[in-house]
């Protein structure tokens, strides 16, 4: 076999990289998306609006003219240490509890290297952050899921996986990526409790945590853990929905032993997150979030508002969907037999994007089901696009029917 | 078992990460050099006095002022268009052919995750970078190694090796970390030939490339490879050497059919590198990068002029080294049975810090030698931390003599 065909590299491949590294049918789907004209509830984007781009350029300017070595040069595993102390001061642990990484992203890659072993199983809800099984499937997990639902978590099905041991529950408890689901404090504590119970690490990942449009935020996982006296926790967040996505700038909070751990598999994959960016994100962050944060509720909260009126208007009674209390998603159910991917192929024809809910599933399931982005259209574009996807479910559901 | 105890954590860390991901006893006695007053010739560090500072803080500006969004915002995981194209057209291939890495050692953990399946052989150079083991090593492969000593590699060695069709080999062709070693024409056809010859694909890590002291570079690897038809290395470089390793910007260039598996690896592995980092070196990097590197050279082809004069003055007639032709590091060999360990224990007492050759090893071996880098010393530091060096090699060796 000549060492320049397709074959010879791909036999070649490691059997993850076969098995478990792929691109996924709706990341094909997806790339429909970036044609012109299309109206996208798909992507998970920040508002670009929002990025607080002069307070970063005068970061840029300072940071380059006073600490240009520090910010140019190689730099701790660990991250930037101002940062980190930061961080840890916010949230109330020890900067040794504190591991920078290179966006959420890179924690749960991390996570996977350091504690899946080909086979073990690990805990999911369904639906599920698709990014997630991404990071952990390279490393060749089964995976056991409970249901999210309207009344939140199944808690006799949680109990009862969690009773197996799995190796640890990967958990969106605030507005979660896909559904924008919030678990409540009851299922919050009872959460806790049992994953203390049957000894079963949680990781919580808390992306969206500032995000609430209003009242008091919950007490997280991680939290009610500690306030029980265990440390049985992981908690990974960002500044990616705060701040900016493109610094890929994120933290993981972790019991020191596994911050160490993380830190030897983190040296081995990227030496460190790139200083300049952990160094513009303290000086911009520093000082608190605060009146950047408003903003960014205000305008998610308005599209969220909009988002829903035009889905009472416009979608048919058979179709539901939630009202989320924060964070950028909606999550939509089409009725029973009805694949929200055909939708997708439909409504792409209208010029118009969602996620098809199928992926976000571990282990299959949600086929009727979507997820809509409201925080980065335009009114008009909120109010055009739900209108065609109306139209859209109305067609598909006329050729169901028929 | 508390869930708040270390055993509790360790227990759950996986198979990989207890065995294959741990801090190794050169990283322990290297954050010795961090101690104030150390003269270091340890860290791999570029002279940050040559950052080119000035054109960075221009370009920040011009991006934040006219392209924020694109900088903040999520982006692709190929890498920024532009620059991309940039690089492909200066290494002489397609932009498809081109992924952009988050630093070189990305790229490499990425290959060991693609190709590694637990127990594949994987075929390094003695020595060979240490930053290669640590990526690979979580992917659990076995090591065959091939000595790189004063005449180059050990051809007949290396044929046998490549008999027996390891996954792949690895190697660093040019002014190699840790040793200096720049592999001359003729080896370079020889191993592009074998390694065709037995289909065992190479991975050509040139992070030094650039930085020939004086005449006319050789071709890579890949460049032999491509030339006689074949297309049989992959080859990694990086903006490290040449602008900043801060910003964390490498590149892999591999055939189509395996960067599209690394792409689908990269996404779950950190989405993406950071848009704005990218478009900081795609301004900077875009119209050649030549006066920058001429600094550099001459910066480090004076140090190394130093750093062998002042080993001249004051090893002893039993220690050897070589005078390498561009890079950052130069490797001394001690007498046979003495540690470079243990000197490095003396010498650090000293206030003198170097890195021990045993970790380079993938195999062990290489006890009595040692890097040294000459890139970020001053020219009193050179002279003054060799002459201390000198006189710990001489008190070490009338121990062992004695």
């Amino acid at each position: 076999m000549a060492p320049h065909s397709d074959a010879y590299w791909e036999e070649r491949f490691s059997g993850r990289a076969r098995q478990r590294i792929q691109s996924s049918t709706i990341r094909e789907l997806l790339k429909l998306t970036r044609q012109p004209g299309i109206i996208s509830f798909s992507g998970g984007l920040p508002a670009p609006e929002l990025f607080p781009v002069e307070a970063l350029a005068a970061a840029s300017e300072r940071i380059l003219r006073d600490k240009p070595s520090e910010a140019l040069q190689y730099g701790p595993t660990e991250g930037y240490p101002e940062l980190r102390e930061c961080i840890a001061a916010q949230q109330g642990v020890e900067p040794e509890e504190v591991l920078i990484v290179s966006g959420s992203q890179q924690g749960l890659d991390l996570l996977g290297k350091v504690f899946i072993h080909p086979g073990d199983q690990v805990l999911v809800e369904a639906p599920t952050y698709m990014g997630a099984l991404q990071a952990f499937n390279p490393y060749e997990p089964e995976y056991l899921s409970v249901q999210l639902g309207d009344t939140g978590l199944e808690m006799d099905v949680l109990e009862a996986a969690l009773q197996t041991r799995p190796k640890f529950m990967y958990a969106l408890p605030t507005f979660q990526n896909p559904s924008g689901w919030l678990l409540d404090l009851a299922q919050r504590q009872q959460l806790v409790e049992l994953a203390a119970r049957y000894e079963v690490p949680l990781i919580e990942d808390d992306a969206y945590a500032a995000l609430y449009f209003n009242g008091k935020p919950l007490p997280t996982l991680f939290e009610l853990d500690r306030a029980r006296g265990s440390n049985n926790v992981i908690r990974l967040s960002t500044f990616s929905k705060t701040l900016t996505p493109g610094l890929r700038v994120a933290w993981v909070i972790a019991p020191k032993v596994v911050i160490r751990k993380l830190v030897q598999a983190k040296q081995g994959t990227d030496l460190h997150t790139p200083s300049f960016n952990q160094m513009l994100v303290y000086e911009v962050a520093q000082g608190g979030l605060g009146p950047q944060i408003e903003r960014i509720r205000a305008k998610y909260q308005r599209n969220r508002d909009l988002m829903h009126a035009a889905l009472s208007a416009h979608m048919p009674v058979s179709v539901r969907w939630n009202r989320p209390e924060g964070g950028m998603f909606l999550w939509l159910r089409l009725p029973e037999g009805m694949s929200a991917t055909e939708l997708f192929k439909r409504s792409i024809e209208q010029k118009v994007a969602f996620v098809p809910g199928l992926p976000f599933h571990a282990n299959g399931g949600g086929e009727n089901t979507l997820r809509l982005s409201f925080s980065q259209p335009t009114e008009t574009q909120i109010q055009e696009g739900i209108a065609r996807l109306g139209q859209a479910v109305e067609s598909l559901l006329g050729m169901v029917s028929s």
